[in-house]
């Protein structure tokens, strides 16, 4: 006969929220577009526990995982479609009001060299969240995507005869929305790239390097200039779609052994 | 002549926040009690960005704080009290509308082996943030102190002969509070100490580890108990000091290759 | 024309070694034995560089990379051949006496919780290196991998009737050899987890809570003892395939906020 | 009566290096030319273990370490002396073959700005070790120092009418030499600083930033001539103190995802 420990009462009778498995990795397939991604995904999965159970059962949260994935042949249709299907089976087992599935993970894209057209891999990282609470219909995304680019002082050259310093940057963009209007990581990438004073590449031929430095010296852009380009552009092409979206840029200075950078939000609901 | 671009309009009217320096590492001593820190923290200072400016000034944000921080003479009574000096410094050479300062640091305390009484040294994470709305006289700051610990299964227990598993875990206690108000490191330490199957420590001679492996098999405690312990202790403790609580609970299970974590909060004003 | 600064003499002639890029995240897709993985690893790609020159070609280095693994429909047999086929294109590209080529990435693969017998995914740390010294035939590989299981303290055991702690480890293997006698990542992770108080798992039901537990308790190891449990395992298998093996094995104590190690090394060539 | 497991035989009769604990964190004070310097360093304290052990016993070693530490008051020449103390004391307590001790911190040290002769502190990474051989009557030291700083692309300049990208970049050295010869922290920060395109700084004010910028246009190096000026100037000064050197050099590419290295060594017994 099992001992059900967690259904017992807690000694402080105090609700606790987003309790579960952390830091769990497991491997997924997806296939949009024809394109499939085999994704190795570190998970979080977590619930709300009332003041009077003393625990979760954490095992229900992994299985309702393992049910849905562990099939080496399933394919899912998407990250968003997966997560709302675990979400569904861990309804089933596990009384819950709030229910949230987080999949950190990186993501390959084809890109080209801007001038000698060669073919690259682009490499971005992406946190992808989607949350049910109870009695509410509808399942809510939130999707975040790291990109890399670069940052030029507007200022050091306007001060220094057209002399500056640049720099590795980080873009990033982060919206929320529903299921059938959550943009593609494509469209948000795009986003991203079109943001900074220059997209980068992993490779680059001495023809690329001249265009991409040239590039760079005409589009001089302080961090906070590339944090309004993600939301600008993201509310350009999204703001029918989503309903917040956020953005961030940090700057690894060249001059300086820190960083600087600038967060902004534009919440569109309502419109 | 210098041209300030920062100064300009920017191409897309929005308005930031949060816009400065990060991952800035610098020294400071702080003493307390007659008991000096040499403390080198990872800072972020950040202010917000009206939209009709195109940057801050970064350049100010950090002479705020190396004026106060640069003498290498010069004490402070506790980093509460530094970082409102730079906040105030900054609010002089720079508009703003809310400025806030992190700092991230490990913190060095005493503490004695449980049965043979050694002296031993035990290290903790700190984060220590304060901001400042402009109007708004007083300073809020927000502490948050992350000590390792361990728990042990009482469900595994329960079904398994008092066979069970245990592991690392890391308890945290955020606090948000006034300067007159806001609890020392140390009792916030405890606190969180005194949540967990046990404490840990840097040295343990036989006789200490037989007495902290029974201690664990006599308290055994799932994330869940950990994290409430550590909110109704805070709430025990400060609830008369504090606004707001958090804890969080991470178990690093000995038996799985994933974490799992519980967490909490208690608001205390309106009391 | 193009001036080739890396062909300049430099200031200071010193002969350099593993210069080239590193950080490079890139896709890749191996299929073996009808199993396919798309792997987005971490690449260093490095080269020596006679005194005499003042730079390398970095982009013939990622060039070289690019080439072989940018198709997106191109299926390599394994890490090791597509790691071969990017340094045969590298030679041929930039004069080089070695060259070395490392991939690190995470791998999952397929187990079974001990006795429920339901599916899981479990995922650990490879990092793969093929390097070609100029003028020798071969090349040569050497494989690191990392899995999660845990310890059971037997001293503490043996002075405390039974009673102990124990807590998660990690197990590290790496192997050194030529193409056809390398062993497989699954051969490897088995000797691992074979070496371990038990195996940990992603999912975990009560009935295999229990299990593991109790051969936790029945199988109690220093971290000594696991290190040498992998060397010893890794001997039997493959000692006539590999010239070099090493184990490392670190125990993330429950008792204590630190960890513990250790490292062993058994050379086979001349066997 | 206490049974010691360590001193039983092992299942697997295997000789294992370099056992110990890792990651401990403690709190030491070293005072050199009147400057005290609070530290916390990451600690790595490993011994040898001879085949006919099951273990070696681990609280010694952290008893030799607290021994010399835990005094609050208890202020130590350098960190290579208390290193030296903690491995005597440990020869007295646990028999070893091979004992070493490696502390990993940060390190402030004052600087000014190079226009504006404003003070900033400014912080680096230290890793020293100190080993002892079993009747070698003398201890050998490796210190290794990591500096930020920056540099220039000559390759671009030269061929896109002096415009070319700029980035971070980390430079590494590392010396090996007895307690009398080993430089100080200050002359191998000296000997990083000076080999970059130019230092960073925490502080810039525009007259500084302009000077900073304009050094790096007269001053472009591959990351290849970064290491080269490492290795070279750090030979100019310690040819005669050290027995090997090694320098690294890695630049965060402004135009690319990813990092470009370059990597040297000399040797100097012998001289």
């Amino acid at each position: 006969m099992v001992i059900d420990t967690q259904d017992e009462h807690p000694k402080h009778r105090i609700q606790l929220s987003k309790v579960g498995v952390k830091n769990l990795k497991t491997f997924i397939i997806t296939e949009r577009s024809g394109i499939r991604h085999h994704i190795i995904p570190t998970v979080e999965l977590t619930i709300d526990l009332p003041a009077e159970y003393k625990g979760i059962h954490m095992s229900r949260l992994v299985e309702s995982m393992t049910e849905v994935i562990s099939d080496e042949f399933s394919v899912h249709k998407s990250v968003e479609e997966l997560q709302i299907h675990i979400l569904e089976g861990l309804a089933k087992k596990h009384p819950l009001n709030h229910g949230e599935i987080t999949f950190e993970f990186e993501f390959g894209y084809a890109s080209r060299t801007p001038a000698s057209n060669k073919r690259t891999w682009e490499i971005c990282d992406v946190v992808a969240t989607t949350a049910k609470e109870n009695g509410n219909a509808t399942y809510c995304h939130t999707i975040e995507i790291k990109v890399i680019g670069n940052t030029v002082c507007p200022h050091c050259m306007a001060n220094n005869e057209g002399l500056t310093h640049m720099q590795r940057a980080i873009g990033a963009l982060k919206v929320v929305g529903t299921t059938e209007n959550i943009p593609t990581y494509g469209d948000m990438i795009e986003v991203i790239e079109s943001s900074f004073s220059s997209k980068t590449y992993s490779l680059l031929k001495l023809e690329d390097e001249v265009h991409v430095t040239r590039r760079m010296h005409d589009n001089p852009l302080f961090v906070e200039d590339v944090c309004r380009n993600i939301l600008q552009h993201a509310y350009d092409k999204f703001s029918d779609r989503v309903l917040e979206m956020y953005a961030e840029a940090t700057s690894l200075e060249s001059i300086h052994k820190h960083d600087v950078i600038a967060r902004g939000r534009i919440v569109t609901n309502g419109d």
